[in-house]
């Protein structure tokens, strides 16, 4: 037995005010090398910084030109003062002259088979996710994920801070939440069953339990298509809450946990938005079109008639995106009351339309990130609703325990995490925003 | 299209002091109900308040015994101060006295098939699992579930504000990180495919791109054994970190995690500590102790003869763990060096003993929480720890990308979240701790 003190463990965050003039050491990895005449511009990768090194090749032992692009290396030396233009840079303001550099380990390759080093990758996207080990250290790359975490983590928070408890349910289920052909099957121990496309019926069953609920997790749509706005396994931010009044709770409950996000991002990932070039979006008011009169505004103003379509076409969502911003000055349209034939068998049906349901698209961008509405909540409902769709009611008998047992009325929504990722770092195709994306030809790395 | 302005909507927290001796309406689901000769005690469930609320039978229009646990209510009426022994409820210095109640809903069953009403819910296992949707209304049950979140919260919180970034790893994979059978298979489009055993391979390669990488998420094992230790799917909390300089960086990191972990719970969980009569653990110091010293401790103190054995019995888990709270004054063990035979290819051997391995375990309470240790960096490691072990080099290429690419020494580990939330709130199985558990036997709910 051995015992030793706990002790926080550091390398992590520089004082660099304070340390300035003063000697350390950081580790990190080669982001860059740039060898000139007399020494070299050697750019360290640590957790937290993106920093600029620079050597005299007549003061370290290692002559520059044996270093090489990411290497993990340890450097000791004096913190100065910097004015650095370089967006992949931070800090920007300091800098570290070194005396010595020690190389820890060094790349297999002889020659990176991307070049990470330049402003922009010149890569074909399926190479650029081929090698997702190494291209993902690109600092634009590696902007996007930063992006992720933090509307990950700020979900969970802001969700948290109103009332509403993280849940975590199972994906492999013994039924499809979301209806179609377009699940993954799985044999468990003899028996068939299915990736979940979505955590629905087991975010309803927690609303009777917290009465606010959330999830962050993946899920699974065996789609065969493969486009810019598909994946076959993506991040979905769930939450589902009781006691609404009508669907309009839930928008406003997504509004103001999307410009919580927003807000997180413009305070935590300043370097991000400057690389990126991003435009950080606010909800300032909310903007809703019914489902028809976006059939009817994209007929009247672009002359294309989608009149009669059960769904928008993607050409609809980029011209209503497009209206949204030049007449109603919004970059959020809450699409509400779609067809009751094309939703799922959960959703409430407008009483006074019934072949309208009470809910709702956000498009965003160009793009549809979210999908939800408000649910039925009572049990006889159910059974109406699913022995008129003839559905094979016993397959789904635990999931309707929660209605016997008693259930508020409530609604919730499920909100794409690459979707929205993609549209505000300004990626054309939602497969950049996934670490590494999974679709109808890919299921490597 | 119609257009309203942001707010933010309420129905979560209320100001107890503030409103006393005021009317307000509180939404919820009737927890218990108590009917008296002069009216009833009627609790109330909402995402915050367990809260105490009484009804005289002459100043309502419902009779109570009309109203039926687990019916949605609105309730209006005035905020008294009280004095309340009850640990199921919250606050238990305020109560409302009703003026009026309103029933939303009720539930479907004539008479609930389990009583949740009572301190302790009598109910078989199996039947407590199979009507989730109403036993885990039960306050216990939502306590251990609110710990499950707090966990979940504070380890991503914690990690975060330590420079490690959230990562979300595919779930479908193309190859096995662990080895081994235990393993579900899946039809992706024609090819093969497995689910994630662990995030292994996605949280090295992210070591590579932002140093220091967290991840939460399902994990999927394929263990035939139904013992209430196992579950076949369960949330997995992982961190992966570069630069270490020995696998005790990791232990420090952990025991850190821990503890914020554990300082959250006391802040924000005291009702479910005082309900659940949990006692909160905290690391003082590290304990250490080497594989093979603990089947000689359980040989020499205990008479049982486990060495040669290349892993741990439970019964050696238990046997440590009371030897660790006796003799070193520790309920977490950090059982370090197990042998190189138990554990994957790419895990660092101790060079001194190559037989060993630069691993550990964590137990605690009786059970192993945690598995971690330093991995091979190198890819001329790999190559050679591959070759010796007969395995297909081809089918983990795009895996071995991140060594060929250069990687820093690093080192990370999986801690299983029923498995913490089962050991801090006294669970005996750790299906307990799962909300919807899966094992050999079980699909549903």
């Amino acid at each position: 037995m051995q015992e030793i003190v706990l002790e926080k463990i550091s390398g992590y965050s520089i004082d660099f005010n304070s340390l300035l003039e003063k000697e350390i050491i950081v580790k990190g990895m080669i982001q860059n090398l740039r060898i000139l005449s007399w020494g070299a511009f050697l750019i360290l990768r640590t957790p937290e910084y993106t920093i600029q090194t620079i050597i005299d090749k007549d003061t370290i032992s290692v002559p520059p030109e044996q270093l090489m692009v990411e290497s993990a290396v340890a450097v000791r030396g004096i913190i100065k003062k910097a004015n650095i233009k370089d967006k992949a840079l931070y800090p920007r303001d300091f800098e570290i002259h070194v005396k010595e550099i020690t190389v820890i380990s060094t790349p297999a390759y002889e020659v990176l088979p991307v070049d990470t080093t330049k402003k922009e990758m010149v890569v074909h996207l399926d190479k650029k996710f081929d090698l997702r080990p190494l291209t993902l250290r690109h600092p634009r790359e590696r902007a996007v994920f930063k992006i992720a975490a933090a509307i990950c983590n700020e979900f969970g928070n802001y969700l948290s801070s109103t009332g509403f408890t993280r849940i975590c349910s199972p994906k492999i289920n013994s039924t499809g939440a979301e209806g179609g052909a377009n699940i993954f099957k799985l044999d468990y121990f003899g028996r068939e069953a299915f990736l979940a496309q979505s955590p629905q019926f087991y975010k309803q069953i927690m609303v009777g339990v917290y009465g606010r609920v959330f999830e962050i997790g993946p899920v699974f749509r065996a789609e065969k298509h493969a486009t810019s706005r598909h994946l076959n396994e993506y991040v979905s931010l769930d939450f589902e809450m009781g006691f609404i009044e009508s669907f309009m709770d839930l928008i406003k409950v997504e509004a103001n946990t999307l410009n919580a996000i927003f807000e997180r991002i413009e305070k935590d990932c300043g370097n991000e938005i400057e690389l990126l070039d991003m435009k950080v979006p606010k909800i300032e008011r909310i903007v809703t079109v019914p489902f028809d009169e976006v059939h009817e505004i994209v007929y009247k103003k672009y002359n294309k008639d989608y009149r009669g379509e059960t769904d928008l076409a993607p050409e609809e969502e980029k011209l209503i995106s497009e209206y949204g911003e030049n007449e109603w000055n919004t970059e959020f349209i809450f699409v509400t009351h779609y067809p009751s034939s094309k939703r799922p068998f959960y959703t409430m049906d407008d009483p006074e339309h019934p072949e309208k349901t009470l809910s709702f698209d956000l498009i965003f961008r160009n793009l549809e990130i979210t999908t939800g509405g408000q649910r039925l909540h009572l049990y006889s409902d159910y059974m109406n609703k699913m022995k008129k769709l003839s559905m094979n009611i016993e397959t789904f008998q635990s999931y309707l325990q929660a209605f016997q047992s008693g259930m508020p009325p409530h609604g919730g929504l499920g909100l794409g995490l690459e979707r929205l990722t993609a549209q505000i770092c300004g990626l054309s195709n939602v497969k950049e925003a996934s670490l590494f994306p999974r679709d109808i030809n890919r299921l490597e790395p």
